[in-house]
């Protein structure tokens, strides 16, 4: 998977710094999750074909979030879009986008759904053969969800020259890579372990954002390829994380820790402070593979 | 007055073009006119303090010239803004903010009034000593309206010396400054005429965008200091105009021409020029005195 930052700063937009919008790049989607003001221009600044966008995630219904949305849409339209784009979202979406849209006179040229969201348990919101996408119900001052996207183990991989060897006609091999065995030319049931090799195993993601410390969300990101995780404060603003619902660096680190994630992405930094690097550095103090979130930065993993 | 072009470009915001907003700023007041997506930014880019911007005109529903209130509203609050906000605008622009802060769970820090507007004759939004606010109605693909901002003229001049050399009291300056004639010391009357000047003739600004070419609205607009009219095309675009309702640069100088305007300055351009400079050139076969509009760029008349 590639992630995209496309803005990772909390509350409003500055003159260098973008509020929340994220890109993730899979085998076969790009995902857009979050969409604050400006995120249009982020997008083209990362140069994005805006027709491979097919499916916009949005957290919650603060500005920092999804104000870029309306205006985005209203973009694809303008461009002549013709590609269907699905919005999951917390109820309240639609009646937002619709409304400015009628205000406009404006139709879109194509297919828009929206995918309203109130479920307070974890729901899968798309699947196909490659990839699931699920809610991770959050704690905020409003109704908000995390997403966790995770890749669906591949095929089994073939040891051609074996299979050969052991005269397994070349129409059992799509059985095989599924994992099933084969009776080979000579009347012999063949294990499927002994000519395949396991798939690598499959990438995950989770994207956690905005949330108070939520030690119940563990389970459902247990293990995730990249983790992250909202960071607005660092430890001396803790006493501030219960009032607004937000998380510190280090506690961001905890979840990660008790997940057993394979990396941690910090971001939604309050732009009180001068300089990111103490978010990385207390949250090392807990989670060692730790990475800072940046506008524009690209993660892969 | 001093106008700043926060944004002068059409549809939808790129790169490095913003969509439609300007600062106005008057002896007394800091006018925002439209609000496209990213004012905000723009504002700061400007050193812009926000408190100062308390009325906020918006011409019509379309994005490119709104989409970036919700987010400067946010903002506002955010800051702890305590001044109070005036919205001008079409009816809906109310129901577009609220829905949006109320589902985000937000209440403003600050009193903030909209003033929806319908009418379709030019009409009185905001009066005070120092200026007049006017609707000038428009013919657009919605409902819109270009704002007219005449100072008031100001006192007439006193030539102190002669009204020492006439032996005019001091308590009657003010009564000579209003247009009143007073009588003297020795009781003779002394005409106005003698001992004031007439006061600087008081500046005046039309913003017109967007429209097509509408002579209708020449009279309204009648000699004032500087038009901003828009010019999405060019003319080679000419049969585009009536369908999108919007004006060419030539037909933007043939209303400045028609009103004797003292500057056009030309906008909104549509992005599928490169350049600008055949727009000035277009115009000035009309109307010599155009100046093209860029964002940042700052005009005083």
């Amino acid at each position: 998977m590639t992630l995209t930052i496309l803005g990772c700063y909390s509350a409003t937009p500055r003159t260098f710094n973008n509020p929340t919008a994220q890109l993730l790049e899979t085998k076969k989607h790009l995902f857009l999750i979050d969409c604050g003001e400006g995120t249009q221009v982020a997008l083209r600044k990362s140069k994005v074909k805006f027709a491979r966008v097919k499916q916009v995630y949005i957290s919650h219904l603060h500005g920092d979030h999804f104000y870029g949305l309306i205006g985005l849409i209203s973009t694809f339209q303008l461009l002549g879009r013709e590609a269907e784009l699905h919005i999951y979202g917390p109820v309240g979406i639609k009646e937002i986008i619709l409304l400015q849209l009628k205000l406009g006179k404006a139709r879109t040229s194509f297919p828009l759904y929206f995918h309203e969201l109130s479920s307070t348990t974890s729901e899968v919101l798309f699947e196909d053969e490659s990839i699931t996408v699920k809610t991770i119900p959050l704690n905020h001052r409003v109704y908000t969800n995390g997403f966790l996207f995770k890749e669906k183990a591949g095929d089994r991989k073939l040891d051609i020259t074996k299979a050969e060897a052991l005269h397994i006609d070349k129409s059992y091999y799509r059985k095989l890579k599924a994992g099933a065995d084969v009776v080979n030319k000579k009347g012999k049931t063949i294990a499927n372990s002994e000519v395949t090799f396991p798939p690598e195993p499959p990438t995950s993601y989770a994207y956690c954002s905005d949330t108070v410390y939520s030690p119940e969300i563990v389970p459902l990101i247990q293990g995730v390829s990249a983790l992250y995780h909202e960071a607005t404060f660092l430890k001396q603003h803790l006493h501030l994380c219960e009032k607004t619902k937000h998380s510190t660096a280090k506690q961001a680190a905890a979840i990660a820790k008790a997940a057993q994630v394979g990396k941690l992405i910090l971001g939604h930094y309050s732009t009180r402070y001068n300089g990111l690097e103490d978010f990385k550095t207390e949250a090392q103090t807990v989670f060692p593979n730790t990475e800072l979130a940046d506008d524009y930065k690209v993660f892969q993993f």
